[in-house]
């Protein structure tokens, strides 16, 4: 038994599958451009065996254990870590069998999609996982785990990535992608600039990480001048190992282009942990601003990735840590938020800036208008919980008659879930292979047109917006 | 002629069509569970005829006089009833005319859907209803009336009613409930507790309802402990009369979880009338946390339904009061909203809290999820102005990926239009088992997996969530 | 080759493709009513010929340009016209090569489906615009534009237009509809009332176009009993020369219901340029009400338009000036904001108030219920950027359900792209019978009831609505 229906995500009436089918055959076996994530660089630096099937696909996997959290689950019975060490179940069959009890309250997600994509196409399994199959299951993925041609860099060749970025801190120290580089592998990992940690003032260590950046770089952080130079060294150090973005997780779109000594001010507050609520909002949007003049300079393509609500729970915060699941979308404004980013620099033809949002509101009322006309914007995928065949077919049907195809950029799979990356990759391409499909079925593309905007959505543009 | 479509509401492919009929046909004849609604306890408790046609279909449906007021028809001539009892339309035949004259206004419209439905299923009747069709509808439909078989009891036998709850404000003395639990009929009617009357200091007669409930517990509700030690002992008596849920209709989604000599303070100043907006606002806010901790220990299932705002005529209020087609939904936050109470019980497993929204952009942004991670979360249906075949849809659209299935409870009819109940179940049936069906045609669902979600949509989930 | 499938837009499913063909059939020639839109009336007053193609499809097209400029093609270098008189392209055939190299741009966008229709139906062409074809199409539309059957009113009678809406500011001289109605020509070229410029205090110019407006009535504008005169003679002259509409394009839709001293003590702040933003945007609203009012004595139907951001790029305003496509939607709330407006007249019979929105998710939270209860409400259609088939379907399927047909109003063009016309109204058509084509297939409207709402969809209301 196929996990799959070969046909999945195509649209169901006869001459619009075949279409799509046919559009699908043409990008399928494209290489994959995973140009924005969170794979850990360490994986194919040191190239070890992934540890147990609970461990690759419960224990880090938020959509998961959110879902089976949802539903009574402790997270703690999942494996998920304590912040303070404390007990957690470690044993990975007994956390499998906890999932494959569950594994029902995944129906309909695309996390289903995901796995039963990864169990089938990774691990060549063809029945469906359960509480009765858990066990099979568990085996057959530890053994496979345990051989050569599963370990990352062999994963990674199978999967046919072309490049992959993963995402660091602005202080981190690249070891692990010096590692790579000086290993003679040809994979290619490159990084991406986040430097939320020594931007946002309500960030825990900003002083610290600040003062960290001066020492790495030599200038000193104290001043406003100096952090803006440490910044641009930074920025140069992330280049030299691949960095082609940077990536802004604020929790709004806000910009602000401030007098300099207006924002030398609210820098030198802000190291002193004296920045009220607002002025700290205030200067992680005028440094989305300084974000983008260095963009000028030095290339990178800005990632702006707001409007997420971290942390609902405070026992979870305080027992579990951040990224567990509880972080939950809110609504988000773009048009007055950019406006002073665009006035200051918008129209510069070497800037690039990608915008995502995970309030779907925004996708025809601001996000399609503001990149159908503004040069240096591009509207990011689908994101987060609309990274779903749903959630693609909206944003494409919100965002396509505004904004063109041409003002997107192709596919991120933003994941720290190694495994899925195929999986997602192959949705985003059925799904958009299906609405290029239904507007040669409708009458809104000609059939002569459609493969080759199949495959700059799925290659070309990517490549070309996030300079890869 | 058939008024209703046999397959109405399926999927216009033919394989996904095949597969939403072999679904519905698994679900169709399954037992009504209304966990929420507004039917009158009363009818079932004398079981007295239904008076005439036009007291039956028109002058109780806000739907349908909605529509015929924003066309020009005045509300006294559709016999709404006056505030002061001044004159308004009597003759039910005269109102049924001028009903039939309008109908075409309610084409697209699920009232035309639900009124169909009764027509034929609940009547038996073959032809169209229309100017010309008009009398022979009244005359028909009166007979009806006038027989044993089209009592409330013995309707609800034939609508295969398994139980269905009514709302009572908290200082109802239940006599109907009584009655019928005296009478021996077998027939499940229970109510809900519907507190708003002693929760919103913004309600008019809030202190007197609140001194009523010290009559009726014992308790000094002058005092913020007696208060609170009433609202336990009138949840106890609801719960005596089959109550398995509470009710809370607010204007937004704000919970608070104040220390308690705050809130005591606020409810002093409720008492007293002098209660700012924003005060009122937060009391009622905290006590939505406070009617949380009590479903820690009594089990009721708590129910949210915010965002409506109401009566936004003042004339009609005035004349024809609350309840008459001019409450218009407004935008809902619920992320900030419900943090204070789910970060006081959120993570108990004793706690059900059911999320209802007349802002359906909240659906994925932050309804989805939000249950897709708290425990205590889960999402109501589609509601009100969505309770209808494109609102269903978008409700399951927007929601399974990120909350499933088993964070959903099933349907509500919230209906005071009684012949509608198995009309309106019957919609939301169609719809999801079409929704299944699309997801199993396009390879994202099991077909062997769907029937049992089916039936968890049609009647497992509601049994379970609302435990009844 | 046909640039155009004759199936466009219809569900792809046969049964529904068929019912939607039909009643497409049966609407397709019926005569075009533009009720709103911004043609100019002197095209058909002096009746020259148009200029050259890239005068007629690209320079005065802001969905066109906009597209362009958002990859980083200079709006001068398309011939848009600079504030100060500045170079800028003349040259027609270079500007139509630029044009053609980017016409990729366009792919999915309704702009393609419209430059389409026209260059097959208006122009009689069969290949496709490419670089390739660039010269081919300038020399092909050049002969043709020379001809006398593409005049404007000789293209106004092609196009079976019964009557057309230009808009005209408060203090226009009207002079092109006078001498069209001098000319014989029995084309109807009406105009609408457009008072924003007598009516924002933040219009540049707001005094000055108060005082000619005094001037044109020889009322006394310097008092708010003159002003209120001087609208109404205005209207007057206005319904001279066809009007049967005002229009009001301000940034919300907030009105106001104040006393009158308070509302002549704004107006004296307005005229001397001392209203603060707030009390700038309450004058606007309670000049709604006014505008209200002196409908319901001259019947004149209300058009409002809210929520655009205008001008976004300081640079491009500064530059180009206004309406260059800089202008993006924001939020907008209209429950509390129309009370006022509503409260005050909006029971009354005469008045019909057509409500327009750049904000989607207004239409099934507030605008289809606002519209389905108050009898002066009636929802205009998908307007601007959601002018498209997607937007089309998204309107009814989020206003049907609540508002019926039967408060919806047809189509608008809202173009000044003459030759778009035909195009955009044949998008409307296709899109509003492969609506009722698919109630139909799904059993939510009878079949023969079907081909009534689609005549009505198409001329029926429109004509009823807007009085023509």
């Amino acid at each position: 038994m196929a996990l799959l229906d070969e046909d999945r995500l195509f649209p169901t009436d006869p001459r619009s599958r075949d279409l799509a089918r046919a559009l699908y055959d043409g990008v399928r076996d494209l290489p994959i451009l995973s140009p924005h994530g969170h794979t850990d660089p360490r994986w194919f630096a040191e190239d070890q065996p992934f540890p147990d099937p609970a461990q690759l696909f419960v224990t880090p996997d938020h959509y998961v254990f959110r879902m089976l959290c949802s539903q009574g689950v402790a997270l703690s019975d999942l494996g998920v870590p304590r912040v303070d060490g404390g007990p957690t179940e470690t044993d990975g069959r007994t956390i499998w069998r906890l999932f494959a009890r569950h594994y029902h309250l995944l129906r309909g997600t695309p996390s289903r999609l995901w796995l039963d994509h990864s169990f089938q196409h990774v691990f060549g399994i063809d029945r469906r996982l359960s509480e009765a199959t858990a066990d099979w299951y568990y085996d057959h993925i530890a053994d496979c785990l345990a051989r050569p041609d599963f370990r990352p860099r062999a994963l990674f060749e199978r999967f046919n990535i072309e490049a992959i970025a993963t995402t660091e801190a602005a202080t981190d120290d690249l070891r692990w992608h010096r590692m790579i580089a000086d290993s003679g592998w040809r994979g290619r990992v490159i990084t991406a600039y986040r430097p939320d940690g020594v931007i946002d003032p309500e960030m825990s260590g900003f002083a610290d990480n600040v003062a960290l950046m001066g020492q790495q770089t030599g200038f000193d952080t104290t001043t406003w001048a100096g952090y803006l130079d440490a910044h641009r060294a930074r920025r140069a150090f992330f280049i030299q190992h691949g960095a082609t973005s940077s990536d802004h997780g604020h929790a709004s779109a806000r910009t602000e282009d401030l007098p300099q000594a207006e924002a030398a001010a609210l820098f030198a507050k802000a190291l002193r942990g004296q920045c009220t609520a607002d002025e700290a909002d205030a200067f992680r949007g005028h440094m989305l601003t300084e974000m983008a003049r260095m963009s000028l300079e030095d290339g990178l393509v800005m990632q702006i990735h707001p409007g997420s609500r971290r942390n609902h729970s405070d026992d979870v915060l305080a027992m579990f840590g951040r990224d567990k699941g509880f972080d939950i979308p809110g609504r988000t404004d773009y048009v007055a938020a950019l406006r002073p980013l665009l006035n200051a620099v918008g129209m510069d033809p070497r800037l690039t800036v990608i915008l995502f949002t995970l309030d779907e509101t925004a996708y025809a009322r601001e996000l399609a208008p503001l990149a159908g006309v503004w040069p240096c914007l591009r509207l990011g995928p689908a994101w987060w919980f609309h990274d779903s065949p749903e959630g693609m077919r909206r944003f494409r049907e919100m965002t396509t008659e505004t904004a063109g195809f041409y003002n997107t950029v192709g596919f991120n799979d933003d994941t720290r879930a190694f495994c899925s990356i195929p999986a997602r990759h192959d949705v985003a391409r059925r799904v958009d292979c299906s609405y290029l499909a239904t507007l040669v079925a409708t009458g809104r593309l000609a059939e002569d047109e459609a493969p080759e905007v199949a495959r700059d959505l799925t290659h070309g543009l990517a490549k070309r917006a996030y300079k890869l």
